[in-house]
């Protein structure tokens, strides 16, 4: 009996390992794409976000299952739900990839300009991020989790940088302003990547510390959080 | 004990229509914000946010100690998983009226001008979207839920017209692009918002139906998913 238990946990595991790969793999992808301005990667990242969305279910079906049947308690619950939660953010990691890719064919169909923003850096980050948290929730490291946390905030900086050097662009040379709204785009996939790297990095921390330090850097930031509406 | 259990599902119930309806305001203050320009409604759509982030907390602590002391089965678990995943998606909604709030802020500094985007309509729509979600949830109506999912495409035209909208103004008024930029982002944040609410739709309907029917439109499209690569 708890044999089989230990084997779903397992199990389950090793699918959300395989469900990060492929969501990291995307992202490495649709920044190539971009790179290389190779509309066969498009493809590829594409083909990608439809396996993913299978294996998305696929996971929540084995936790839901598993919940079921086996009714973990305490810390095998705790890691059943940060699996489902988990699961959810990856999946949309694929979606940003697939954002990007549509970029990628947009702007092939338009002249090739330089735009000034540094995507595969943002991409290198976000990815690291997406396979730090992942690798934290592995070895239920709430230390881990907490650096992918900093991370984020490289990541905000440059995609801010990213909003400056398309709006410069916008206004000097107004002939390339679709070119510097769809690099732009792309850099706020990528933003939006790593909030969702951070979104597991702070489940992890719920998981394994058993306190939800999540939102802990605006309150920390000082908002009254006493004096609110009800409503 | 029966009735001890059906108190928590009911408690776990209302918390999250407390949460929901907190969320569906924030995005009518933010449009409201952005309507009539008016930073004091910013300030409020800020200190929903950190209620917002709190409540979430809350939900998610219930619905972990009612699975961990009442081990709910069946209809009772699925209903507990989704409420789970639904709290995440109302907290990104209040994430996406804190950058609605923040794009107004920036607008606020730069001469007013004209910018030809609904942002009302897109609003009042994503606002729709979300309280029908919910009430799809409430009611247990698939049918309602499936509703929600066309809704989205309506969100997704206006989003990409408001594209075309702010291109257009960027390249015939130059000195105008930042502004046009900031309605942009407004634009695609309410379009975040119809996203999520789509989220919780297609998780009311992989709770009702017990069938995940997620993902189903782009796979109707016909992409092939069975010459998927392995990884």
């Amino acid at each position: 009996m708890r044999l089989r238990f230990h084997r779903s946990l397992d199990d389950l595991n090793e699918k959300l390992l395989v469900m990060a790969g492929m969501a990291e793999q995307s992202i490495q992808r649709a920044v190539e794409a971009y790179r290389v301005r190779d509309l066969s990667i498009c493809d590829l990242v594409d083909r990608g976000e439809v396996a993913i969305n299978r294996i998305e279910r696929e996971i929540d079906q084995m936790a839901l299952d598993l919940l079921a049947m086996e009714q973990p308690m305490a810390i095998d619950l705790r890691f059943t739900l940060a699996v489902i939660k988990i699961n959810a953010d990856l999946e949309r990691v694929g979606d940003s990839a697939r954002s990007i890719s549509d970029r990628v064919r947009d702007l092939q169909r338009l002249p090739q300009v330089e735009v000034p923003v540094d995507i595969p850096k943002m991409g290198s980050l976000a990815t690291d991020m997406v396979r730090k948290s992942i690798q934290s929730f592995i070895e239920a490291d709430a230390d881990m989790a907490e650096a992918v946390l900093t991370m984020d905030d490289s990541v905000d900086k440059l995609n801010r940088s990213a909003h400056t050097t398309a709006l410069v662009m916008m206004k000097e040379k107004p002939e390339s302003a679709a070119q510097a709204l769809h690099v732009l785009m792309i850099s706020r996939a990528l933003e939006r990547v790593a909030d969702h790297a951070t979104n597991v990095a702070e489940d992890v921390i719920f998981w394994v510390r058993g306190a939800d330090v999540r939102h802990h850097v605006r309150e920390a930031d000082g908002v009254d959080t006493q004096s609110m509406p009800a409503n």
